[in-house]
């Protein structure tokens, strides 16, 4: 399955949470399946920090399948037999949608000219592409992770543009815990020399920093379990294809060793480390009920969406009790709202592996 | 409280795991309390990974207390009236035993060259200090963390030396996810330019990954709850005195982020970036079944101490589930211990904080 990304400009400036606004706003997006004649079966999908629009199309840079193959397509959980899926990439990140490696208009990219911005500007953004689109109300919107973050703002502030709301893995604000790893890799990315205060387009891009970044990141997106059950202590092979041995040095002797180096390093390769910076500078931000008044439910008053929400046992990123808070906040609203712990040893990337019962409640509940 | 730290050089050169031996060791360790007629009153306390020394003594850098002041002294859990306290930087360290800043026989550092050690190498030196010393046998070994590694490792390889093991808040071995955190701030380090291959010394240290490893371990440290006890999603008050507000940039907004920032430079002043490298490499080879065979309880096979376990319910760098794997073992070994789980909200930092409930098993293991 592939269809090629495509890109819109926004018809007008996009105003800013921070002030503001992005003068000339690109969206880089993906569609699967046919908009009915009534363009009622749009489903819009929403990407994770270092996701984008390629859903279910190869990545253009790794040539990998997209990161929700398995889910969407033909007779699949979300079936594009039946629905329009519209993948777009956030703004603020680097695979298509305007972000800091675009021209600020001045020939030359925004690098750290570019604003912070925050999950609701993302979705500012995707109401503009809906809006450009012709699509006025959604048959659900989804998404896992910082896509969940987007469909939660999406019901909470635009709530007439979804009649199904579908949240996996996520949660409305981020912790203190949440804001220190990303810090880690802020400060990872910045102190490395070739960063340049953001300034490293055309040169050397802060490969090391942002690798360092992504190991932090990555180990938090797996359970303890699932890495002891992957990797344990075991050694890796030597280049010479001997059996692994501790080397008393400093390669990679342990098999987890080996690939956190591989995830970062490969990470490096296929993304911006501006981006990096902004789009989790937008997650720490987000408080959707600071955003309210301080009162999560006050967020979902008057919701006539059906909302679903779906946490991982293992996930200890976003643990079940941040997906319970939200219920108890969409039950104070009225809201029509059903929730189920899944269990899964993956830890928070469940959302994206092989879970057979996630498949099941999002076919459901997509109707 | 206060005792100036002491030096000795061992006798003799000391043989490392990795083959091959470090000919001139020196150690050094502070003591408190005076030793018995008959040797029999002497407890030697493990430090943890940037721990040292200067157990109930301020440190010599920072000029803060001993890091275990609370649990040391006239009076204290670890009574130094009664008992003489023995505690010794561990090699591989840097503050005044041999380790990679130390001078490597041709006037210059060790640096890159000093050889990898092992837990049981620093604890192989530990024994050499308690036979200089003229030590027989201790009434109890003590340690936290890295600290309970070096008392499981004494208590495995040498037996005959210690009445009494004390573990808190450890392990026998290093999980994947254990390794991976390390993984994560070798590279940060090894990353940071300053770094030059470890050749550093006489010229700018690398601090900036250093931090960064640091900030990673610190979260480590904390559990979640106390995060979010501590900070939350609290906004930092602006250097002018105003009152914290998110400033749409990247300062530290978040409390979270100005204490992780904080707690990462200052470390990078008191702590030598190789020595990090070195000792968290011993800690992820660590691992006392395989240096036995295979099997845990055949690493304790015979012992006569006793033995006491102690974990925290919110520790999740060394859960509780890894001090009752080391209770079955010593159960199958037949060995006397006793094992509590700790309810304390700090997470693994629990064993250097205010936790009254370990104070009582620490005075009453100690007899």
């Amino acid at each position: 399955m592939s269809t090629a990304s495509q890109t819109l400009v926004l018809p007008h400036a996009l105003p800013l949470d921070g002030g503001g606004e992005l003068a000339r706003v690109e969206i880089a997006y993906e569609t699967y399946g046919t908009l009915d004649a009534d363009r009622s079966n749009a489903i819009l999908l929403c990407h994770a920090l270092t996701g984008d629009q390629h859903v279910a199309s190869p990545h253009p840079v790794t040539g990998k399948p997209g990161w929700w193959q398995r889910m969407v397509g033909p007779g699949k959980p979300i079936d594009t037999d039946r629905f329009h899926v519209i993948c777009a990439n956030v703004i603020g990140s680097c695979m298509g949608s305007t972000g800091p490696a675009s021209d600020a208009g001045d020939g030359n990219p925004h690098a750290m000219r570019f604003p912070v911005i925050t999950i609701r500007d993302m979705v500012r953004a995707h109401v503009g592409l809906l809006d450009t689109l012709g699509i006025a109300r959604l048959h659900a919107v989804v998404g896992g992770s910082m896509g969940g973050m987007q469909a939660l703002s999406l019901a909470a502030n635009w709530p007439e543009r979804a009649e199904r709301v579908l949240v996996i893995a996520s949660t409305s604000r981020h912790s203190a815990q949440n804001i220190g790893f990303h810090e880690l890799g802020r400060q990872a990315i910045m102190a490395d020399p070739r960063w340049q205060g953001g300034d490293y387009y055309g040169g050397e891009a802060p490969e090391n920093g942002l690798a360092v970044a992504r190991m932090a990141a990555h180990i938090t997106y797996l359970s303890e379990e699932a890495l002891t059950a992957k990797f344990g202590r075991n050694l890796q092979d030597r280049p010479d294809g001997s059996k692994g041995a501790k080397t008393f040095g400093f390669d990679a002797d342990f098999q987890v060793e080996s690939y956190l180096r591989y995830q970062g390093s490969g990470f490096s390769r296929r993304f911006d480390a501006n981006s990096y910076l902004y789009i989790t500078r937008a997650m720490d931000y987000f408080d959707l009920a600071e955003e309210h008044g301080g009162r999560l439910a006050d967020a979902f008053a008057g919701t006539t969406a059906r909302f679903c929400l779906v946490s991982f046992d293992s996930d200890w990123l976003y643990p079940t009790a941040e997906s319970r808070h939200v219920v108890h906040a969409l039950n104070a609203a009225g809201a029509a709202v059903s929730f189920v712990e899944l269990s899964a040893p993956h830890g928070h990337d469940s959302f994206l592996l092989d879970v057979p019962a996630l498949d099941r409640v999002v076919e459901g509940f997509l109707g």
